[in-house]
């Protein structure tokens, strides 16, 4: 395929253009000044906590993908295994990429608060766009390289199942480190002793803050970057398997488009004025009608029709319906949030029964969305359109991963401001507004990584047919309904022990902040200092125990309908965990998100604000919704493309052992 | 088919035996005394509004009820739309008798405690007897006679949507009303005012009593019906598809055994010594050894081998297993329960989100079980034994009823006993015990509702191909997982308008209680009366109101996706939905009664006792839980049923007119 390899080289190269571009910008940011020494000292604690706890992480991550690396190689070959080594990798690198630029520019957000609003929105929203840029880069050249190198796409898969293996480690891990920091932090501090969020005093604020570090920029890192891969490889096999190489090309021309309309998008993420919230929607628009735009004459050329770049566009289209979708659940603007404020005045019950209706409510227009989504390009393209539709989706990643970085970076900074005690100008102010637009802006590209999974497994359902020749996979037969009910079991054992390694290191957090301001003189008038490095210790512990049961059961259940009962179960069970993952997802994302705005909309002063009852109440809900939303929702994005991928590798040798086939 | 008559006339005659005998034992209760004017003068109270507002519910329901008659007599014929009257009305009297039970004997099981623990247990375990014999009774001489009269299984799909409408009316509005009053009741009194449950002063006491009577007895009476029917009839329908006459006869006789195995187990559920529980469980234990013992030379006769006796016997077993499952989750002699209470000393939220780790967890086995028998039932006897399982674990459907209504009648009777203000011997002490058993039979037979929903639903899809004429419904056609994806959704629109509901009308019931103490002089020191008649007024409104719109989605989507997707994507819809509503079944009902046991738990003296901050965080925990487990939960029975047998009724209809069959 000699005169294929110039289009083919189109996606690595654009990868390492976007990867340069990224370099560029941030040599730039890093000349900006750090601030203050007090605050320089509180990034650097926080950078070692960070650094340590990653490289814990990782080095355990890599014992277990070692370990599986091993088992992959024996049963399913030497390519596999590499591919999958490379994978594991490159997620990793994406986490640590992430989380090194949001400590670098952290500080430096908060220094530049202390001065001007303008220039703090730009050093946070252009390290996003480094984020974004970086991370997309890496999937897109890693993908496009390796395809060019083993000349299979099924192969590629294997790369998927690594990066969504270490992935979820990174976001498991981290996930549970933080809310543990976060809620052990708040229970104490905020409730009982009544000191503010972030005060040096309480004992798990440091940890608190490199948790932000871990579990939303590392954890959301390799999250983006897994389901990026997963959903460009399925569309590919898919893609070649219907149109040969020119199915297989589009999708990655798709995504290069995608990249460098996300590139010339940032240039228009400034303001004038002082709002966030529509610098960072207008980038949203302008990368859509960039990728819109420049694929039209692209897939005639490639086609000669309209087909595939009416599923393009659709796919695009869903992203701006999604992200509406999550902004009317979560703004604090908007009806929903401000009823389950409401009802806080009744008790922490009534916030918590009414956010839990809206949260299942939440769920049911998105969801009807990605159907209608799947529906419609099957209608215009068949089985390659619903591969399409999710390219189209996943092109814009670059911007949405710049969304959700900011929100981090923002938040992070505020934490300096306060911890540092450095209070000129109106620097708390001006990074307050800023955090409360973070908060939707991670919530929409929450619901963006769960969409590019959701459409990676519908691709993946067409390849896993291929891969075992099964002409259909009947829900009317036993078996296959048994496949399903342990697809949305899997589902729920999942949560749930992810919410119950959350509710236990969070129970020793609150023990062990409880018993500092009890047993060390001074601490509450601000004589003393607390011992942060036993909150650190606590949360490590929870995290690294905590991420491998969820590991564990998401590899087994696969391999268990697979060999007991069969391949056609196996496809029970990926349409089974797509139902109750994508519904639960939605779900926790978004209502995590309603309740942490609606205690904020009590904040800014209504009903009754700080001090009441209500707002106690709604600090409940928010505690609540906290893990649900940073722990639990975004880790089941990993989930379903883990089972995905294993489902399609170890397809064969399903059908050669299985029990009952 | 004259020769058949005999074998097929067994069913109704078993079936009007057990009314015989239901009534012979409830002339015998009447007997009992009423006690002291001022009980008889409460439960008359009480007696009075559930009527008013039973009377009003199924007003309101018979428009419905005439108005859809109309449509499917002009849309499938005469024959289907008498087939749903009966149905309706057969549902509309099982709540209305299972609710005359209760009031009649409540107020003697509350006079009998003030002398004696065995005769209060006996009055109320007998009474639970009555409604059991009368509920099962009622429906196999409905199925059995409408058979005989029609000769058709497909015809009494109509009489199961029919018995599903009229009582997702009963349990939604029932649950709407119940709830609304009870957590007005506690938020306010428990919590605020802090006077006891069920104190006189509390103007929401008596809209609470007639609550349980209107939500958790009649709803549960119209649950088991609509179950049973549902389950019965489908398996009819694949007998007769698999075996002919033979294979449809058994279903009916293997209900009409589990009707006289739980009569006779009935006389041994009596107590020397002190332990309820323990005598409640050997009724349901005996009444299975019977089902399993008179069923072996029964089918070795029609079928001449054992494989359909296995699968019968594997339904029985079904029942017991997850009746442990649920023990171990809900009671609060076992860990589940005790985790949360411990969660419960870090506050609140702590113990919201441990009880949803529970909750989730709870689903898994309670699933697995069920996908499990599934299985292996369709191994032994492929889709015949797949119904059968479903009969065996139906057949004790009376002993179950039994088991359920006797938790509400000792509530109200401790209702009855504390506000009469009669203190004579240790009353409040035995019924206490009395009503802490109570709970976990509760939550038993809302598991076994639901089980029998689901696997009517299993046996559901067989017939549904048949019906179509499809071979398959394959899950990787996207237009089955656009199917499959509304099917989720439409459980999670279901559960969160049920909970806003609630939420609405208890946030009126706060209000209003709130305002009564507020504006009544005298009420909290006991000299001036509440204003009863108005908080009865908005738990009316609000239930009335909340119920139509999850009737009308549960409608409108099987006719939406059939109509406009085709008919393959129905079959998504109710996989889908299966998936997605045992799921949340089983975690709501679970849930609900964890956090409920979890307040008993500390309300027994551990981790502090009453009046300590875990006390009033497990009352948050036991307030989120009361509506997912009395209103949201189990109405997913209903949703599941009522879209099953719409399914099939529409699906000729569906194949004709689809928009891109």
């Amino acid at each position: 395929m000699p005169d294929l390899y110039l289009p083919l080289l189109i996606a690595p190269l654009l990868g390492l253009t976007a990867i340069f571009f990224a370099v560029y910008l941030i040599r730039d940011l890093l000349k900006k000044s750090k601030g203050p020494a007090k605050m320089v000292e509180i990034s650097e604690a926080i950078r070692v906590g960070a650094n340590t706890y990653l490289a814990l992480q990782f080095f355990i991550a890599a014992l277990f993908v070692a370990g599986l690396a091993a088992i992959l190689g024996w049963i399913l070959g030497v390519a596999i295994a590499l591919s999958f080594t490379l994978g594991a990798i490159l997620s990793g690198l994406s986490a640590y990429v992430g989380m090194r630029i949001a400590i670098y520019m952290n500080v430096r957000t908060a220094n530049a608060a202390c001065c001007s609003f303008n220039e703090s929105l730009s050093i946070a929203t252009k390290s996003g766009t480094v984020a974004g840029l970086s991370l997309t880069g890496l999937g897109l050249l890693g993908v496009g390289l390796l395809y060019i190198i083993v000349g299979d796409p099924l192969l590629l898969l294997g790369m998927g199942f690594g990066a969504s293996l270490v992935g979820l480690f990174a976001r498991v891990g981290g996930g549970i480190y933080t809310k543990a920091a976060d809620i052990g932090a708040d229970l104490v501090g905020k409730v009982e002793e009544s000191i503010p969020e972030d005060d040096p005093r309480n004992a798990a604020v440091i940890a608190d803050q490199v948790g932000d570090n871990v579990g939303d920029i590392a954890g959301t890192g390799s999250d983006v970057f897994q389901s990026y891969v997963m959903a460009l490889v399925a569309a590919m096999i898919v893609g070649l398997a219907v149109y040969g190489i020119s199915g297989l090309l589009y999708p990655l021309i798709v995504a290069a488009v995608g990249v460098v309309s996300s590139l010339v998008a940032s240039f228009f993420i400034s303001t004038k004025k002082g709002d966030a919230q529509k610098a960072i929607y207008r980038g949203l628009y302008i990368a859509v009608g960039l990728v819109c735009l420049i694929t039209l004459p692209l897939s005639w050329l490639i086609f000669g029709g309209l087909r595939e770049y009416l599923a393009t566009v659709l796919g695009t289209f869903t992203v701006i319906f999604l992200a509406w979708l999550t902004l009317h659940y979560t703004s604090l603007r908007r009806r929903p949030v401000q009823d389950i404020a409401r009802a806080s005045s009744a008790g922490p019950a009534m916030n918590i029964i009414v956010g839990l209706a809206k949260g299942f409510e939440s769920a049911v227009p998105s969801v009807l969305v990605f159907a209608a989504s799947v529906l419609l390009s099957f209608v215009v393209n068949g089985i390659y359109g619903v591969s399409i539709v999710a390219v189209g989706f996943l092109s814009i990643n670059a911007t949405l991963v710049a969304m959700s970085s900011y929100g981090p970076i923002v938040d992070n900074a505020k934490g300096i401001v306060e911890l540092s005690g450095v209070s000129h100008g109106n620097a708390l102010k001006i990074i307050d507004d800023l955090d409360s637009v973070g908060n939707t802006t991670k919530a929409v590209c929450k619901v963006y990584a769960l969409g590019t999974s959701a459409f990676a497994q519908v691709a993946i359902f067409s390849a896993f047919i291929q891969a075992t020749n099964l002409r259909v996979i009947n829900v009317a037969n036993p078996t296959v309904t048994a496949g399903l009910l342990m697809g949305g079991v899997l589902s729920f054992l999942f949560v749930s022990q992810i919410l119950r390694a959350v509710g236990n290191s969070a129970f020793r957090m609150v023990e062990e902040v409880r018993r500092q301001f009890a047993e060390i003189p001074g601490l509450i008038t601000g004589t003393a200092k607390a011992d942060y490095a036993k909150c650190v210790r606590i949360s490590t512990r929870g995290a690294l125990k905590g991420m491998f049961f969820p590991a564990i059961i998401a590899i087994i259940f696969p391999l268990a309908v697979g060999y007991f009962i069969g391949v056609e179960a196996v496809g029970g069970l990926l349409a089974g965990n797509l139902v109750s993952t994508i519904l639960l997802g939605f779900m926790m994302i978004q209502s995590g998100a309603s309740w942490d705005n609606a205690k904020k909309y009590v904040e800014a002063g209504n009903l009754g604000g700080v001090g009441t009852a209500t707002h106690q109440a709604t600090v409940v809900g928010y505690t609540v919704g906290d893990p649900l939303k940073d722990a639990a929702g975004p880790s089941l994005d990993f989930l379903m493309n883990l089972i995905g991928s294993m489902s399609i590798l170890f397809a064969s040798s399903f059908l050669a052992y299985a029990l009952f086939a």
